[in-house]
């Protein structure tokens, strides 16, 4: 039993459910910071329940991701799948394609700091396919 | 009783004391991501005990405060103390003075997300007093 998850995190309310056409499964994005045009930062809160993944993309601007809560899965493009934990911050380049989500048995919340928002936010791709989900090790 | 300050924060491990010429009372330092030319971002997590703040400063990229954990105060010049609790954001535009810590009777934590760091990164100035930090409503 994962203990991160079953403390839960409540720092932040669980906003509205992420769009289905760049999620797969039930995932909950709360705005924290709307894009600012001076900090160029935009920064949300995201809870994927087990199983849940957003769909291939890119930030033309970067992105930090910092997990806030329970175990997730982290890929870039050509590379094996990431476990990430509680605790854990991850950098992620401009223009690397990637994606992230919940492990297949524990939820996982992270903040998502979009950074250099003047370069653009992100582009959306094509969605994880089973069998990329599935080839964690 | 603050009731997020007894769950306490267990994301991060708490890190170093944070530098006694910079900050008043006691206050630990973890740096999760150094600072990042690419991403232009440095991320640090900062536990302030009851009454530890920092010095009056400023950041010429701005900043980002997300608190996670208890109750503390945000002061920028020439305004009243505003108190900020857990799942509070403050954006900080670049150049703006002011000091962030603690409150008289509750720890706090927040993430500090510098942005824009190829502008700059922080700028020490003096200590707030007793007067400044007592002077909360």
């Amino acid at each position: 039993m994962n203990t991160a998850h079953e403390e839960g995190n409540t720092i932040f309310p669980k906003g509205e459910q992420a769009p289905a056409d760049y999620f797969l499964g039930t995932a909950w994005v709360k705005l924290l910071l709307p894009n600012d045009s001076i900090l160029h930062a935009q920064i949300g809160n995201v809870v994927f329940e087990p199983g849940a993944r957003n769909n291939w993309h890119t930030h033309a601007g970067g992105q930090i991701l910092i997990v806030t809560d329970g175990v997730g899965y982290y890929q870039e493009k050509g590379k094996a799948i990431q476990v990430i934990r509680k605790g854990d911050v991850v950098p992620i380049a401009p223009d690397v394609k990637h994606w992230h989500g919940a492990s297949h048995n524990s939820a996982m919340t992270h903040l998502a700091i979009n950074t250099n928002t003047q370069n653009g936010i992100v582009t959306w791709l094509e969605r994880v396919t089973e069998e990329e989900y599935n080839s964690v090790k």
